[in-house]
């Protein structure tokens, strides 16, 4: 893997001063109890991901987070045309390539679901320029994915919309517990990544403003999005 | 909750005559070596969920499938206007009704997002009447969400869509590993939860071949699928 593999969980040591070891010697302990490597960011331990309410007293807190949604342009049409072992292997590395790209920004893996992939920014390991990490993220799956050609037929272009806000971050469920993220903008980064054509990261007004000016965007445009009310302005951001 | 609960993996006992204790005193030599129960369904363990190419051989695999797609109509708008503590309250109350009745017709929730939930049937407990278990967990859901009226404004109905097939499943990723059914069998079922209405479960044809008269349907219409071709015919099902 491309990013640096830190050797204790980040948001353990950040938020709680607790040096949980993922790798070495010094892991065999905690691996023993089930703590180890967290599948969302090999850098977070499973504690930030299945014991939300135990650290943090309550099922779900409020945090300012920032949301990635990536989605895979014409995997339908092209599922279903294609033998299933080459879409396993086109998913394969789309996985992979989103997975190290929002790991590298210190984001985590929320959830795949097809060819549809959740990351979230700023939480459990917090950065102050989270709108900042999601935007590089994007720009680093773009970049990745334009260097795949898949075996036959055209290839598969990626969807991006991210969006930052206050979400309602933990576990949801009793008996099915999930850690989730929830709140306006998650929808809202789930519409705008709608919006956006193949190859394509938009990203809100508010993502925008956190950029500052340091990714270009080409203009901006106001977009009608399935279940909001108002239009909503839109920047697609590009490498300078 | 109300399913009957085993004591040990039923897969691994039906696939492999391999005695996996997953609750009592038993199941603690398992538990302390990482083998637990499955979050996706109380009565597998996660070796059926974590170790699919050590227990299989190799990645990935077709078998034969029922796949369920359930969806809260209405969720965007409704989050848009509503407290974030309500609408955890909702998808709580959402995720467990539907686990219960997924894991009462030995099926496995594969993936939550947001509003939706992913469940197959078939694997890797495997059962002749899987597509029937699926409508009866489809007729269970909306039978338990009936009786769910949320603290204020409308109460949201779930468009419920069930497709059966060959499907490929196993593992996606090799950094970020997934437990993922893949193929057209998915992408058509979600497809048609798409067009079911608020309160309305479709099946597909090949669904409805198997239900054999035994669940009721009324009447069956062609509908207009996107990123599918030609017209499917699809069976509103309903108790009897």
């Amino acid at each position: 893997m491309p990013h640096s593999q830190s050797t204790i969980c980040k948001a353990c040591w950040q938020n709680m001063r607790v040096p949980i070891a993922l790798r070495g010697p010094l892991s065999i302990p905690f691996r023993l109890i089930g703590v180890k490597s967290s599948r969302m960011n090999p850098n977070l331990c499973t504690v930030c991901e299945r014991f939300f309410s135990r650290v943090y007293g309550k099922k779900q807190a409020i945090f300012p987070a920032t949301v990635l949604f990536a989605d895979l342009r014409g995997y339908t049409s092209m599922a279903e045309d294609t033998e299933s072992e080459e879409v396993v292997e086109i998913l394969d590395e789309f996985y992979d390539e989103c997975a190290d790209a929002i790991w590298a920004h210190d984001g985590v893996v929320n959830k795949f679901m097809g060819d549809a992939v959740l990351a979230i920014f700023n939480f459990p390991y917090t950065r102050e320029d989270h709108a900042e990490q999601a935007a590089l993220a994007a720009l680093d799956i773009q970049k990745r994915w334009s260097k795949h050609a898949p075996a036959s037929g055209a290839p598969l272009g990626v969807g991006i919309g991210i969006h930052t806000g206050q979400a309602s971050i933990g576990e949801i469920g009793k008996a099915c517990k999930e850690f989730t993220i929830t709140g306006p903008v998650v929808n809202l980064a789930s519409r705008i990544q709608g919006a956006a054509q193949s190859g394509e990261i938009l990203v809100s007004d508010q993502v925008y403003a956190r950029l500052a000016g340091r990714i270009p965007s080409s203009g901006e445009r106001d977009v009608q999005l399935k279940g909001i009310d108002a239009p909503v302005q839109l920047h697609p951001i590009h490498l300078q």
